[in-house]
């Protein structure tokens, strides 16, 4: 197979799918739909696993985990999620296989084992959740409960793409209840808070923070709020999402608390949540035609040291040296990888590590042991330099904070320029058709308007930023009034 | 809800169900088997996890994912494995819901939504993954592969037991291929000392380890290793399993390698797991009719501190010292909980802590503060004492060591005193009615023996323990020759 991968200029979508598969991240299954995550690529959700864990643990969650089915009952129970996700799920009604009669060697679904009631393979598991917390919430003592789920979950979608969109993917979905609207709201936006963190502190990918328009809202929210980034493409990509649920769930699964002056009252809900997508957002910010880019705080090797020698004795002396340099950096917590394999050449190792973005190399060879030198190579900027043996870990060290740091700037300038303000619906087609990115116009507020211009252009408003500034003026396609300018973008 | 549990002597299995809902481990949920894992529960599953992870790794093996669903094609390719599992899976036939015309409000299956073919959600993975290995594996260069996967999994279970036996439950599965049988023999053998080595170090429970006859080995398995623990009733507990599959996956998946001399060879397989059925596990080797007794290495809360005192003054005098403490503890890596709630009173707190097995319970009053003493508990013996201030944080933390021997200890103590062995018949039937436990037989090597002595004992062999010393003997049952005694016991 060839390393070589498609230029993004050619065929971005093209290059995407060949990224993920030859840097090892991830390939389509045996089943329609469903990926297998490789080991590297699971090493990256790994570590987006324990950062999110410890912020959702330091903000007072805990992780707690419910069944991976929803009786069909529970399921329809709150009507408008129910019907946002029926068209999509994948349903148990056999709990047997037998042998078939017909077809020595071959197993039929026992058609004597057929379940009363069918199993929904949860899509998102607010029913079974809200169900199962009917019976942990009775008084104002046992609120606010806050929970999240690390889990599987199903949407039978038609067309799908590694990482970001497949029939089942890994996620985490926190549920919380309260006693009020006020504090419902809040903690909807701190999460919100915490995923545009998490996005830019660990992923290196601005975000925005806004809300949905009523038509892009979590089906049985009545908020939903979202963190949107920008692909290299001019798409954009909605990140993680963050629901006020209102009364609805409680309503609907009879979840009532009694409060401090012995009233019962209904409790107010959020769901938030965010999933393995996030890989193909990492992907589509940093990665460049020779591979992956990976920022440090999320790589799984951070360094990587390649050897450049001819014969047994070269690579001893090489090793001594490398081995100080090994322990140095596992002290400083950095995570280092001596790839002292004899069946590879350097070059052919080289190659793979750009592919697989490991943000920087060091090569060492017969010269650099003369002159007390090694080779750093960055990936992010592809520079090269010769730096003294006796600086490398401090100065790996600081190079892997201004690779962290320089990727969240490119990736900001690449928005900045790729977000346009448009006054005409004319101009507005024009930027989405040649230039792409975010296109920040004024709309009347309704969805007649928005679906009117998703017809027309494929654009749909990705968010009402949070902190808009307040502007008069007038919707870009009906000229109706408008007091605020939304984003709108092609999107994932 | 009384806090008070049954007695184990009066009915163990109310005790523990009980038990495992009164400390907020697990509870029955709205799907049938199925079971919500509370998060007092889930935090001691995240320990768990946690050292088992590094252990893994330790033994270089990648984590990574694979679909939950097994086409049934390849659910069905190797023969025995599909035949010891079909009669317990469920198998999801549509891929939507639709409006039910016959109940308004209501869904149905959309009977034009058929699947082409089944799927099976997995109850392992052995399918689905040797399906994919087929595409990793060319060279020995590729060779061994050691994956391991954290998952849930389904099995539809007739008779349920909250985290004993459960419709869906966690579990990690390790997989992995390779290019000789021996090799492929000592990672099996490995895997089942690493399974011995967390059981013993970390949970308390001490494990034989030994192999099953041919009648107890997992479906598709040429050879399966387990460790066997013993709980307070008696019985016996599967705690961990680890295969050596031969080439049967390689055979049915057609999976091959090419060899350093060119030739073209099948691999050699193993898989490996444990389950959230090791939470069971723990609470049967060690808790009492107060409740759960948590060793301190899995402890979510290691020590616990209630201040007793009346007024405010009292209380912020003793939340200063308890600070202090507070810090201490965590700079020493022990996971501390002040519990100042003023909602309940310290009894109410002591039974709370007891139910829940927190390893040691500090409580500090005024006459403390006059002392410059508190009082320290032990949940494994009860046992109170006095200790100063300016010692505590030192003595507990040697105290947590000593908490974990001991109950390590008396866990051995009892397992010796519940093996026994018998050379009659009479005697085997005697001590299983009467005594329980491990009884140690001879046995002529044959399933139809084994399947006799199930009949009218209800006790199967556990193990053929490993290092078991050759003995010549007469089978206990048919008197025929037999080399070696074995482990038999009524098992869970």
């Amino acid at each position: 197979m060839s390393k070589n991968l498609t230029k993004r200029e050619v065929d971005y979508s093209k290059w995407y799918n060949e990224l993920v598969v030859k840097a090892d991240l991830a390939e389509n299954s045996a089943v329609r739909g469903c990926m297998v995550i490789k080991p590297y690529g699971y090493a990256i959700w790994e570590k987006m696993q324990a950062e999110l864990d410890r912020m959702f643990k330091e903000t007072g969650h805990e992780n707690a985990y419910f069944p991976l089915f929803v009786p069909k009952s529970l399921f329809e129970a709150e009507e408008k999620n129910a019907e946002g996700f029926a068209k999509e799920c994948a349903v148990v009604t056999h709990y047997r296989l037998q042998n078939d009669p017909d077809n020595p060697g071959k197993l039929r679904v026992d058609p004597s084992a057929k379940l009363e009631e069918e199993l929904v393979v949860r899509p998102t598991s607010e029913a079974i959740i809200w169900s199962t917390f009917k019976g942990w919430i009775q008084s104002y003592r046992d609120l606010p409960l806050l929970i999240n789920q690390w889990a599987n979950v199903v949407r039978w979608e038609m067309r799908t793409r590694l990482f970001l969109r497949t029939a089942e993917f890994l996620w985490q979905e926190g549920h919380t209840a309260h006693t009020t609207k006020k504090e419902a709201l809040s903690e909807a936006m701190l999460m919100q808070k915490v995923y545009a963190e998490f996005a830019e502190t660990f992923m290196a990918m601005p975000v925005i923070k806004g809300s949905k328009s009523e038509s892009e809202r979590f089906a049985g929210a009545d908020e939903t709020y979202t963190i949107e980034a920008l692909m290299q493409d001019g798409k954009a990509l909605q990140a993680g999402t963050s629901h006020f649920l209102g009364q609805n769930f409680a309503k609907a699964f009879d979840v009532k608390y009694t409060s401090k002056e012995g009233k019962q009252e209904y409790v107010w809900a959020t769901s938030w949540g965010v999933s393995t997508r996030l890989i193909g957002g990492l992907i589509m910010t940093h990665s460049d035609d020779f591979g992956l880019v990976l920022p440090p705080r999320l790589a799984p090797i951070q360094v990587v040291i390649v050897p450049i020698y001819k014969g047994d004795d070269q690579l001893a002396e090489i090793s001594s040296k490398v081995d100080g340099f090994v322990k140095e950096f596992r002290q400083q917590g950095v995570s280092v990888k001596f790839d002292d394999r004899d069946t590879y050449r350097p070059g052919a190792k080289f190659a793979e590590y750009e592919l697989k973005g490991v943000p920087v190399r060091i090569a060492i060879g017969k010269r650099d042991l003369e002159n007390n030198t090694v080779e750093v190579a960055r990936r992010d900027t592809l520079v090269k330099q010769t730096v003294s043996q006796d600086d490398v870990v401090d100065f790996v060290a600081n190079l892997l904070v201004e690779i962290q740091d320089n990727m969240f700037d490119k990736a900001v300038s690449f928005r900045k320029e790729h977000t346009t303000e448009v006054n005409t619906f004319e101009e507005f087609k024009e930027v989405i058709k040649t230039k792409g990115g975010f296109v920040s116009a004024h709309w009347d507020g309704t969805s007649e308007t928005e679906d009117r211009i998703k017809d027309l252009t494929k654009a749909t408003i990705r968010c009402i930023p949070i902190n808009n500034k307040i502007e008069e003026g007038a919707c870009v396609f009906t000229g109706k009034k408008s007091i605020q300018r939304v984003l709108f973008a092609k999107a994932y």
